[in-house]
């Protein structure tokens, strides 16, 4: 099978990454990270979550930093928006794209968003609603979708289920994750093989995570099942390699580096990004997670 | 194409790894090691190096890591030889395998080991003969063959040259290796698509650096190829994620990871591997370079 001759990366390291580091940090520096970001040539960065900052502090002030980015034409900067509540905030500062968040696993439906899976897309049919009146586009998440560390193997069939319920209800893609970073090549192409049945390819994104090592080979692996969208995180936030139980978002650096290689088009310049990795690596005090900027920095 | 249904793994940590390590170990630390490896079913272990310990300080005692290991049944226990002398102290300390080591670059070879690489397969030469006449079954390497520190790209072709004459010589196998882990799964496959055609695919084996982060997804994409001999590193000994100018060989336990995710048998158990991982990696003072062992040591 051929691969894409192009791919887009979508930029989760502001938010996800971000949300899942220990230190919160400040608006000002989130703005400089999301215009370093537009600036390295990404095209899409999810910039913020619109949650109360009571439970996910390091989110705070995200309409601030919707207000202070610099917003680069034909760059997408999306928002999580897990409810109306959300999704109305992330209206009122400015936010053109947000994302929901659902689960393929029902016991971690259960312990992290407090519902079942079918609840939590019941909840998201008002969001859905009020984002057509308003224009505004949707991406829908999936999370859980090789492994889950409640429910241990989860059925391909079962990610279909809701990554077609989310396609239905509106999302123009939907992102599937490997959260706990257990999932192999194999499995990932099992599971695009799966779920592409039931939502078009070009509809659908990899979300991986390095906790075990495998997020390039299985972006290589769904690369060869004609999926040409992954989320990534600069500098790998979200996963310090030197934490206990580091989650281990994949770092962008290491993929592009990848489609790089494989003469894939991004539109990203690789050297601009490994900056823009270690300016918020400094910023946290903590090591890049990303190979190949370590690599080059050791040159 | 299908996969490989049996992997054999090549565990160069004790030599490959320790070699590259700043600080030399004690003997009975690596009959240890060798020990635990071999306890957790590895059927290939690379023990030692015969090389002057002043040039080669962390690989002296080889003899006596030799003569102090229980040799288990079904187990080789393999040696660098890098010249005649060399071979003969592996076969005085009861050595029945030895490797030999070329580079695909020019550069590198004249650099790294003072010589071009037709005069270093010349040397080899007696290697050969005395190997034959002693029955020791000799196993060939060729450095740099997806880029060279000095000379950038290296074509395929070029390495197809030397692992060619290495078999024509009688090395039963040929180990490509990515020794400044900078080649991609598309460069990996070319190579072996192009080495193939010289050398039988059964009689190739790939050795990758994770320095790039590219180890496990180009092990993936030779698996592709056909390939099913792999060296790896237990911890990824050989590359320490925390210094600057990591080489990092991939760890034997992602490796392992990915090769029970796809179905594929090697005999070896990935606790006692971790187990054996830990050890070393407290001898050594230093993390695990396996994201494996530090994801399941978060547990």
């Amino acid at each position: 099978m051929s691969l894409p001759s192009h791919v887009r990366l979508v930029e989760v390291g502001p938010r996800d990454g971000l949300q899942n580091e220990a230190q919160p940090i400040s608006v000002a520096d989130k703005v400089q990270l999301v215009d370093a970001l537009s600036a390295a040539g990404l095209s899409y960065i999810e910039v913020g979550s619109f949650v109360s900052p009571k439970w996910v502090p390091q989110m705070a002030g995200s309409a601030e930093v919707f207000a202070q980015i610099q917003r680069k034409p034909g760059v997408t900067y999306g928002a999580l928006a897990p409810n109306l509540r959300g999704f109305e905030d992330a209206l009122a500062a400015g936010v053109k794209e947000v994302a929901v968040f659902a689960a393929a696993s029902e016991a971690f439906s259960q312990r992290n968003i407090n519902c079942s899976i079918s609840e939590s897309l019941e909840r998201f049919a008002p969001i859905m609603a009020a984002a057509k009146q308003h224009g505004i586009s949707v991406r829908g998440y999936v999370s859980c979708v090789l492994g889950c560390p409640y429910e241990g193997e989860i059925a391909p069939a079962q990610v279909a289920v809701v990554a077609r319920e989310l396609y239905a209800m509106g999302c123009y893609e939907v992102s599937l994750g490997d959260t706990i970073g257990t999932g192999t090549a194999g499995a990932t192409r099992r599971l695009f093989d799966v779920v592409g049945a039931q939502v078009p390819r070009d509809k659908l994104a990899g979300h991986f995570h390095d906790t075990y090592g495998q997020a390039v080979a299985n972006i290589y692996a769904s690369l060869l099942e004609g999926i040409n969208v992954f989320d990534s995180s600069i500098a790998g936030l979200g996963g310090c390699p030197y934490a206990k139980g580091a989650s281990g978002n994949v770092a962008t650096e290491d993929v592009l580096y990848l489609l790089n290689g494989l003469g894939i088009e991004t539109g990203i310049d690789l050297d601009a990004l490994i900056r823009a990795g270690q300016q918020i690596s400094q910023v946290l005090g903590r090591p890049t997670g990303s190979r190949v900027a370590k690599a080059r920095n050791a040159v």
